[in-house]
C-alpha cells in the first residue's frame, strides 16, 4: 500500500480538534487512538448503553465508528482549508460485535481531487483476541475552501 | 406497491417489544411510530449530544435509525418463531440531518425465504416541512427458530 | 416525487447522442426507451450470450443497465456544458433475471451541485406481466466544463 | 489475513467449470487466471466493444468482473454440494479503466454459513506498471444441496 503525504503539516491537530467537537462521538463513548497520513483508528468501549436486546454493540453504532474513520482517514489528507462530508457508506455485519472494546481503522484507497474513497474494519478485542466485525467502503466529498467546516454534512 | 400479509397476526405487538429491548434506541433517543407489515417509521428527535460540531444530527445517527427501520420492516413479515439480522446497509446523505426531528421509514422491497431486501429515507422535519436527507438500501438475513432473539447480530 | 426542471432543453437529444457514444450497450443489445428530466427507462432485450450457466442474464449485466440509468438520469438534469461519472453504485439481486426483456429504470433522488444520487429498478418482463429483479442506488459525480465527455470514468 | 481451508480438494476445477460455463464471461471476454481457496483473479483484455466514449472500459463491466471475482472466491470454499448467488455487491470507481486489460481480484472476507463476505480490487494494467480503478464490497449467498448449480441469480 502507498504511504501518503499530507498536505498539511498540523493535520493530526486538525483531526484531533474536529473529533472533539463532534458531540455524538462524546456520548457514545469513541475515542480517537490513532492519527497517521490517510489512516485513523477509533477506539469504542462496551457500554450497555449502546446494545440491542442481546448484548451485542448495535450494528448502527459499529457504522457510527466505521463511517467515521473513513471520514477522518480522508481529511486527515486535505489542505487546512478543506472540509469533508460522507456522501455514503456501505456496511457489511460479519460477526455480533462483542468484546469489550471495538476498535475501526479507516484507510484511504484513493485520494481525489473532489472525491476520497475510504474503507474501515471494525474489529471486536477481549482479552484473548480479536475478530473482525464488520467491514465498510465509503465515499467523502470534498469542500474546498471551508476552514472551520470539517463534516457538515455528517 | 404490492402489499405484504404478515404470517404473525400480532406481529405489531412482537416489533414493539423487540424494539424496546434495544437499548442502544432508548438511548439516542429513537421511538418507534408506525408498524404496517414491512413498513416501519421510527422518529428520532433532535437532540444536542447526536450531533457533529455544526448542530447537525450525525450521519451514522442517520445511518442507525435508517438500518433500524430496513430490519423492522423485515422482522414484521416473519413468522412467530423467526428473528433477523442485518447483514449489510449502504446509505447515502443526501442533506444536513437539520430539523426538530428525523423520520425514519423503513420498507421491504423483497420477502425471500433466506434474505429480505429493504429499503428505507430520512426526512428532516420542521415546522414547515420535510426534507428528504437519507436514502438506504439494507438486506437482512432471516434466522429461523430463533423466538426469542430478534436481532442478535445487529 | 418532485418533477425536475432540466437545465438544458436539448437534454433529451444530449443523453440519446451520449448512450449511442456507449459500444458496450450496443455490444449487449441494451437500448434507451424513455427519456424525462430525472427519469430514464434503458431496456435490454434477453440473449444466451449474457447469460450466466442457466439461462438467465448474469447479474453483472444487471448492474450494468442500473448503473447507467441511474448515470443518464443524474445526466439529463446538467447544463449542456457539464457531464457526468460515476462514483459508486450498489446492487441488490432480488430474483433471477429471466424473461424476454430487462427494464432498468432510474431516477434521480436528489440533483446536488456536486453530486447526484440516482436510485434504479430493474425489472423482468415477460408475455404474462413482470417481477422487479434488483434495486440499485448510485453516486453520481458531475464534471463541470466537460461539455463533450459525458461519461469519462464510467 | 488468515488461510482458508477448502471444503471440497477438487475446489479449484470445481471453479473453473463453473466459469466456463457463464456465456457471459466468454462474451466480454474475462478469463480466470487464478484459483486459491478463497482467492480468484479474473483478467479482462481490453477490447473497444467493452467501452464508453473515451475509450474506457464501461463501469458495468469492471463491475461485472469485480462481482464474479468475489461469487467465486465465495464459491471455492464451498463443499462440492453447494452453490453461491450473488445477493447484492457495491462498487467504487477509483479512476478510469484504461490500460491493456483489467485484472479482478477476489478475496473472502468471512465465509459464513449462509452468507460468505467477499471484497474485490480491480487494476488496469500497462506495459508500464498498474493502477487500482475500483474497489468492491459484496454479499454472496449460500445454496446447500444445489450440486449442479452453482450461480443461478447472477
Amino acid at each position: 500500500m502507498a504511504a501518503f503525504q499530507p498536505q498539511d503539516p498540523d493535520f493530526a491537530t486538525r483531526v484531533r480538534d474536529s473529533f472533539a467537537r463532534q458531540k455524538a462521538m462524546a456520548y457514545i463513548g469513541a475515542q480517537l487512538c490513532a492519527v497517521a497520513p490517510g489512516r485513523i483508528e477509533i477506539a469504542l468501549p462496551y457500554r450497555p448503553e449502546l446494545t440491542q436486546q442481546h448484548g451485542f454493540i448495535h450494528g448502527g453504532i459499529v457504522g457510527m465508528i466505521a463511517d467515521n474513520a473513513c471520514g477522518y482517514a480522508a481529511f486527515s489528507l486535505l489542505p487546512a482549508t478543506a472540509s469533508i462530508v460522507t456522501a455514503e457508506y456501505k456496511l457489511n455485519l460479519l460477526a455480533p460485535a462483542a468484546g469489550e472494546r471495538l476498535i475501526a481503522q479507516g484507510m484511504v484507497l484513493r485520494p481525489g481531487r473532489s472525491l476520497v474513497v475510504a474503507q474501515a474494519e471494525v474489529r471486536a478485542v477481549t482479552a484473548g483476541g480479536g475478530t473482525q466485525v464488520a467491514a465498510a467502503l465509503a465515499t467523502l466529498m470534498i469542500l474546498r475552501d471551508r476552514e472551520d467546516a470539517p463534516r457538515p454534512l455528517a
